[in-house]
């Protein structure tokens, strides 16, 4: 059985993917991948997603620069959600500028931005 | 505007939500929660989740023993993912007497077993 078929892809034909700092340890993005995003993560060793908003297979740091390179792949219990242990190039992963999407904690019955912006996401996304 | 209105609950009304480690930082689980088990959540400070296999409500550890005690809940940047940062009670987080759930890594073309059994399940779900 090819690797892929062991995952239990949903009805979309998609499976969550966490990403997570390899070297800070910190939970840095959940996005989604088909088998083609898979089979090039894997064959290349940078993170490929499938945009679900944009319809496209989308290489993490195309246009930014802030590619993840793969260190690890693990499929979990149930076999539907896939984590990655990556090293996060520029220490960027979201595309507001911050090192990570999970910037907003729950304080207080309100969410609140709690890491700041690193670069402007003007410049980050000038990079092309 | 009530905090939760500002997540993006997919058509189902779910979000995924990442359980990782407050001590080790490891990710231990990927579950899904609807408002009610993130208002338990909130309210309780342990995690509950929406089981989808069995369509209920789901208090982590409810039979185990191995509860997830909230230290922070976060959003990220599309508002359509939760992390969650937790003590994991036992210190075992998978029902396969596991860690964390992802235990599977990809090596060479395949998924192997990379983390041992802590507690065999059959004891786990005794506990009951």
């Amino acid at each position: 059985m090819h690797w892929q078929d062991a995952i239990r892809w949903n009805a979309d034909g998609l499976v969550p993917a966490i990403a997570q700092d390899a070297a800070t340890h910190r939970v840095l993005t959940l996005a989604w991948m088909n088998r083609e995003s898979l089979t090039l993560t894997e064959k290349t060793r940078e993170v490929h997603y499938w945009s679900r908003s944009r319809g496209q297979l989308w290489r993490k740091g195309e246009k930014s620069g802030h590619v993840q390179r793969v260190r690890e792949i693990r499929l979990d219990c149930d076999r539907d959600a896939i984590l990655l242990l990556v090293e996060q190039v520029g220490g960027i992963a979201c595309h507001t500028g911050r090192e990570r999407c999970f910037y907003r904690r729950l304080d207080d019955g309100g969410w609140h931005t709690v890491e700041p912006v690193l670069e402007d996401p003007k410049t980050v996304y000038g990079h092309e």
